[in-house]
């Protein structure tokens, strides 16, 4: 694999990815760079870095993999510190839940002699921080990596055994596929997410603790993703708008007819859709992207 | 408490309630009624009833309370078939999710010599029938009480008792105010849930599989309650239909504001909706109505 690894950026995703690294003992020199100081001293108090730089440019020097797991707002100015700094042939990859924009970045700063393969691990929870991570974060989750397709076959291979060393599986597509897809799984999900708590917190005072508190009904469900990291999903939400926007409005559409039905007593549509997801759910759990114990298995 | 104790209705709700009342011992006598044999069967060679009845009219002989948990749509008939056979002074609840139309249909059959108090414990998981049911559902969670103005305070008293032997804290409210919060923290969720799958859904098969594939960013987490008993929601749907579209509406409306913050590329106000958000789920979990684990603790 790869002797020195450098991780840019150390919060839910980077951290997670160095602490398996760490426990997996497979690389030589393990090295981290995150410009948040606390975020730093908690990597120094854990001993989960072997070095810790203060600028990203002198993290990445002789380094043979650099995965940013920065937010996508930080990628291009990541990307220009370290640009000089770079050895020879070292391989680049990103985390970010968008792939066009990531492939166009990395095109702009244009890197001639490092080896650039945007990567997204279809993993994470409602937490942020290197505090967060865990080992077992990409644990049976999917990686997706968008590969240009100039890009070496045996590059892309290292890049895979990376993620499968992290306990994921990988799969190689187009970044216009992957956000298709993210735009479906995703992304209209959290948009969703946080307009429904938008809506249940345009009540008063009374009416919102009513809420809060009996919100095992179905909203708590929703709630969890909709704290997930803001600076994140403001990035996610602009860097793939037109998709997501092209989703919402196919989402309007169906919870319009889905008002008719409603409105009009439809048993039979109503009961027609109510089956198909079921067997939807079915899909997603049998696929060993779910679990199959009720309520999450949650306690 | 009571003494004997008839549950017509032997899903997941009902189920979950003879199973603590079994464990806890605190009665004579358990009488089970439900129209699936399959059900009874299941109630039979478990051993979890002490008597079943394959008439409802038959079961409620004697009893002093009597818990229907069956859809709503099927309350109207077996209040009508148990009318003449119920014990004088005896006690009915329910456990549907909607009120003001239980309260409604209580009122129309007129039980003159029993008393009805319409109960709604907010419990439960995607799962379905007496074998889905389990001693611990109702722990921690409310089950709210809406008995009408003229009902006596000391049968309120034992039927909040009985919610409490349940594991469950009790709260009385009245049923255009139970319709009103449910509306918000569970029917307008699960009408958003179905309809998130069906977008999900009107893709071509490829990319059907693979959304189902990386549904982990997200999606997942909705397709739960989207596999709810489809019975029991088209009933919710129809009765509780003007305050959920009005729900609809307003969650429309807000979805509207926030596709323009994505277009704009307007970073303050989606950070200002992330960041409520994020209290909002932490107001949840303070409240004691979600977990704290990250990702619902789910493995």
């Amino acid at each position: 694999m790869f002797n020195q690894v450098t991780i840019i950026g150390c919060g839910l995703i980077g951290s997670s990815i160095f602490k398996r690294l760490k426990k997996a003992g497979s690389i030589k020199k393990l090295i981290t760079y995150d410009k948040d100081e606390t975020v730093t001293e908690v990597i120094k108090k854990d001993k989960l870095s072997d070095e810790i730089f203060d600028k990203p440019s002198e993290a990445v020097k002789n380094s043979d993999l650099i995965v940013i797991a920065t937010p996508i707002s930080s990628l291009e100015s990541v990307l220009s510190s370290i640009k000089g700094n770079l050895k020879n042939g070292s391989i680049l990859t990103d985390t970010c839940s968008v792939k066009k924009r990531v492939s166009k970045i990395f095109k702009n700063v244009n890197l001639k002699s490092s080896i650039c393969i945007p990567g997204h691990p279809v993993a994470g929870t409602e937490n942020s921080g290197p505090k967060s991570g865990n080992t077992d974060l990409f644990q049976n989750r999917w990686t997706i990596l968008t590969p240009d397709e100039n890009i070496n076959e045996q590059d892309i291979k290292k890049v895979s055994k990376f993620w499968e060393s992290m306990g994921s599986k990988v799969k190689i597509m187009t970044a216009e596929n992957h956000d298709k897809i993210l735009s479906f799984t995703s992304h209209l999900p959290h948009a969703i997410a946080y307009n429904i708590v938008q809506t249940s917190m345009a009540n008063d005072d009374k009416t919102k603790d009513e809420i809060i508190r009996y919100s095992a009904g179905g909203l708590r469900d929703f709630t969890r993703i909709a704290a997930s990291d803001p600076i994140m999903w403001r990035d996610i939400f602009i860097d793939n708008s037109s998709l997501i926007i092209e989703g919402i409005d196919k989402f309007i559409k169906n919870l319009d007819e889905f008002k008719k039905a409603i409105a009009e007593k439809d048993s039979k549509k109503l009961l027609e859709i109510f089956k198909k997801s079921k067997e939807f759910r079915k899909s997603i759990v049998e696929a060993g992207q779910d679990t199959d114990k009720p309520d999450f298995g949650r306690k």
